[in-house]
């Protein structure tokens, strides 16, 4: 489902599955990498109203890992290139990967995919020195997040109304995902 | 063997091949494309002491194809990021595509990859604007190359001891690419 090319090297096509919704690429001799490029392999699409978040992990210098957002993938933007070189010494942001205690190793990063709904991505800010792509800008994915999010709640509206009300129940049935 | 990937787009893994050793990618909207990513997708590897040059091609104000050399993809360096934003107003260089006539469209470029000689390759000079990591830099690819050069000579110095004498025989044969 998920490509991640490291510049220089070997495209990897098959990430670790953390769980359900999540996704993570081993990034040996990170301190020698420079640009990454997360995709989509083109096989199976987000399903209606998701995306996948990308995150960047790398071990701080007591082991612990430190994540930090580069940006989104989507049906519509299904690829991005993300410059990793100069975020090193940044300070770590919230991420979806808390509790998995990935292994750290010293010289190993992870790229983290997690997917997840298109209005909790549109809420969500990348570090801006991971952007490379100046037509990929934080500003263009913004204004997109917000088409996405209004086709996605139109569609939601016709959904409901054929619901069963439960308060209880998750906006977007988890399986959506576990099918896809 | 090859894909290509423009940033914000789906990857391509299915090239025109358009001679024995040339591959072709098509570019759609290339007005609106900054970064391209060309990889080998891992399956099969260059034939020993070959590797591919790579091109970008765009129309020019007259419908005619202009071709101008971004960099290399090597067994060795098997992926690589150009910035092609910048090389629309650029002069041509010499390429190898020229017999080919590929069917020009005003909003159509075009990704060539040449698989050449690795010999060849180092004596090519890439457009300095397309190169966006400095991890690859062209310095560190001449050497490389020249490390390839090194044992690619050792290697033939081999294989013309056990050949039968012919100077009008190609210094490789041209069936190498073909088999491959």
């Amino acid at each position: 489902m998920f490509g991640c090319l490291v510049a220089g090297r070997l495209v990897q096509a098959a990430p670790q599955q953390v769980a359900e919704d999540k996704f993570v690429f081993d990034l040996p001799d990170y301190e020698n990498i420079n640009h990454v490029v997360v995709f989509m392999l083109g096989t199976i699409p987000f399903p209606d109203g998701m995306g996948g978040s990308v995150y960047f992990c790398y071990p701080d210098q007591s082991g612990m890992a430190v994540w930090q957002l580069l940006g989104f993938v989507t049906n519509e933007k299904p690829s991005a290139i993300f410059k990793i070189s100069g975020l090193k010494s940044g300070k770590g942001s919230q991420h979806p990967f808390g509790a998995m205690n990935l292994p750290q190793t010293p010289t190993v990063a992870q790229i983290g995919i997690s997917v997840e709904l298109l209005e909790n991505l549109a809420q969500q800010t990348p570090v801006a020195s991971a952007a490379v792509s100046s037509v990929d800008s934080f500003t263009e994915f913004t204004q997109k997040m917000l088409d996405n999010f209004y086709n996605f709640a139109s569609s939601f509206a016709v959904t409901q109304a054929q619901m069963t009300p439960n308060p209880s129940e998750a906006f977007i049935p988890a399986n959506v995902v576990l099918k896809w």
